[in-house]
């Protein structure tokens, strides 16, 4: 978080919304597996889906509901424990009567004078593929989780996305007369090629459908679109945006939409950096700065072929300074690189210049490797465009967690 | 191997050459380091490099050396422990010198009427990157080694180019009057963008410098180029093959052109498939199928994706008959697939059909994951071309070999 605005990590929603997370027996273990978010007026919404070709019934259902022009969405309903993909056409009518359960429920509770319909509730779903929804379950949860709607819910919430993230993600950011708060799951499957995770990002402040996803297609772009844990891109991701306009601030000048895209961007940089800190098995946070190549394209492509190398993803593990890995992952990006012109820096150790390796202590390079959060520099003498990617290492636990996962 | 000739994992080399592998103290564990192989008169050579842009300095050296017309190869200089790669104009100088130092051995060994010249001599590394060749060592073990020199010697060869490997790797076939015989090194960086892995083929069989190119192109793209352990590529990743024409039958009808290719090809499968069982840390050697695709570059590249997801790795670590991470994976390969149009079978279990998974038993798809081969087949609905790679589990292992290799 940057700006002079107030950062805070408090679950705080922005007016008009409240939320819920609640156990409803989708998880084995009986954890939290059901959030609710409801607005209390119409929302301009925007999303951003995976782009994976195997897409979950969620997915293929919320991408409908945003196809109009104005989706005026009131509520997301979020399960974990189940990622209701490749489930074919029980799938989508289950995700379609998971909306209609949802919207029930509030108008049971609000009176028939609030009623939402099911296509102004949107829905996601994370966790083991091609299991149907336990729609039992869901009948009495999203019930459940209606009763216990609050604004200071969204903890809940965030807890209730978990799969194996050890920890709920939450990320808010106040200025004057309205705020940006967010919650995101993530932990594995995460790729940078769009929507890599689910996330959904609250603001009551009033903005325009269209201005809406401009920001956050930008804003994912420097945030969940820049970090790789283990290159799998899922079924589910996606990224939503709601903005019911409860602050009565309306976005338009140029400076209210500069300060608007500027929070949003911060929160998605906060919850990207936090998925990648819990990310399955992570004991190190990787900051990879590619600089000094032609063009962006270029420094994209470097930094993902090392980002997702196995073998310099067990060398941080390690706590190895084993550069050889570095630069031969950025060898065989496809990019056309050249060692000789090549400067590598572990920390603040210089390790590799102009085709072989510097002078550099070894007792140094290793003590660069302990900390958890380590910088990464790779300059590649070949032009002036830098992108920055976030990742993390490859250890035993991810081999653990994953092996185990749904058994 | 197949075809009616008589397949061998004995090490023997074909007539007129001579083999030795030593222990001369690059690797600090005492291990055999260091192979020679002479041929005892010219070969007509071809080789294929690795397409990493780091390329270590033998690569560079051997494409200068097969860059000529007729290289007339008369020796192999290898060593493990040191990859001489990301060394600089030193380890440019220092190929060269290993490869004169060869040279001058044979020459004492054999008299000056059977002088060599260092072009004759090709050589290769493989090992520790950035790391300059501990010349001394190799000047008082090329000669040790050329004293070893015997027919007998390839077995101690292909020893003394292991490095994580935990076995030797040999693959024979005599075709009546001449036979062809491959070593090879492989287990970690093992990638199929060819050269995935050190490998040698020598045969007696007399052959032209381009038509052996020609077999050795295609043999490697039905071989070596199918296999993938862990993505990574190598900057030393070398595929040598030298024929000296000893047995004095030289390749030229159509038949005996379509028996030699068919021998090599034989071998270099034979190895590849070797170096996929013995990847580091491997439990389970794969054979994946895709079927059904439009066309072999969509079927290629929806395996490749399968074969690289961490997901889908780990999974088979596990045993769990996790086909979702299959069908997942080859949605992010980026080509036009359709889950609709999709059919998986793991083993003779068909678990996934048209978009959902099929009523298999469960117990059955579990029982399926737990030999040690296991075939996969992913028939993707759109056409009729097919593709077989050859893949490993990800192991709590594969993550301890390579978070501490170099210390």
């Amino acid at each position: 978080m940057t700006s002079s605005s107030t950062p805070s990590s408090e679950a705080t929603l922005p007016r008009g919304f409240t939320a819920a997370g609640t156990a409803v027996g989708i998880k084995k273990n009986g954890a939290r597996d059901l959030a609710l978010i409801v607005s209390d007026r119409d929302c301009a919404a925007a999303a951003l889906f995976t782009t994976n070709k195997v897409k979950a019934a969620p997915v293929l259902r919320g991408q409908a509901i945003l196809s109009s022009r104005n989706a005026a969405l009131r509520a997301v309903v979020i399960n974990s424990g189940c990622a209701n993909a490749c489930t074919g056409a029980q799938g989508l009518a289950d995700a379609e009567e998971t909306a209609r359960l949802a919207a029930d429920a509030v108008r049971r509770l609000r009176g028939p004078a609030d009623a939402i319909s099911a296509a102004q509730v949107f829905t996601m779903s994370t966790g083991v593929i091609g299991a149907p929804l336990p729609m039992d379950k869901l009948r009495a949860g999203i019930a459940l989780a209606a009763q216990q709607l609050s604004a200071d819910g969204l903890d809940n919430a965030a807890r209730a996305i978990m799969t194996t993230d050890t920890r709920p993600k939450i990320a808010r950011i106040q200025r004057g007369a309205w705020s940006v708060t967010g919650i995101a799951k993530g932990a594995g499957m995460i790729h940078p090629n769009m929507a890599t995770l689910l996330a959904c990002v609250f603001t009551d402040a009033e903005i325009e459908q269209s201005l809406l996803k401009e920001f956050l297609q930008r804003a994912a772009g420097v945030s969940f679109n820049r970090i790789v844990i283990d290159g799998d891109t899922s079924t589910n991701d996606t990224l939503l945006a709601l903005a019911n306009g409860a602050s009565d601030l309306r976005i338009e000048t140029p400076g209210q939409r500069a300060a608007f895209e500027q929070a949003l961007t911060d929160v998605c940089v906060s919850l990207a950096q936090q998925i990648v800190r819990d990310g399955e098995g992570v004991t190190k946070f990787i900051t990879l700065r590619i600089t000094g190549a032609r063009d962006r394209r270029m420094a994209d492509a470097v930094g993902r072929s090392i980002a997702r190398s196995p073998l310099v993803k067990t060398a941080f593990y390690g706590e190895d300074a084993n550069w050889g890995r570095v630069v031969a992952a950025a060898g065989y990006s496809g990019e056309e690189v050249d060692p000789n012109r090549m400067t590598l820096w572990f920390g603040p150790v210089k390790v590799f210049e102009a085709g072989a390796p510097t002078d550099y202590d070894e007792a140094e390079a290793t003590a660069a490797m302990e900390p958890a959060d380590i910088e990464v520099r790779l300059d590649l003498g070949s032009g002036d465009a830098e992108v920055t990617l976030w990742t993390c290492d490859l250890s035993h636990d991810y081999v653990t967690i994953n092996g185990r996962y749904r058994t």
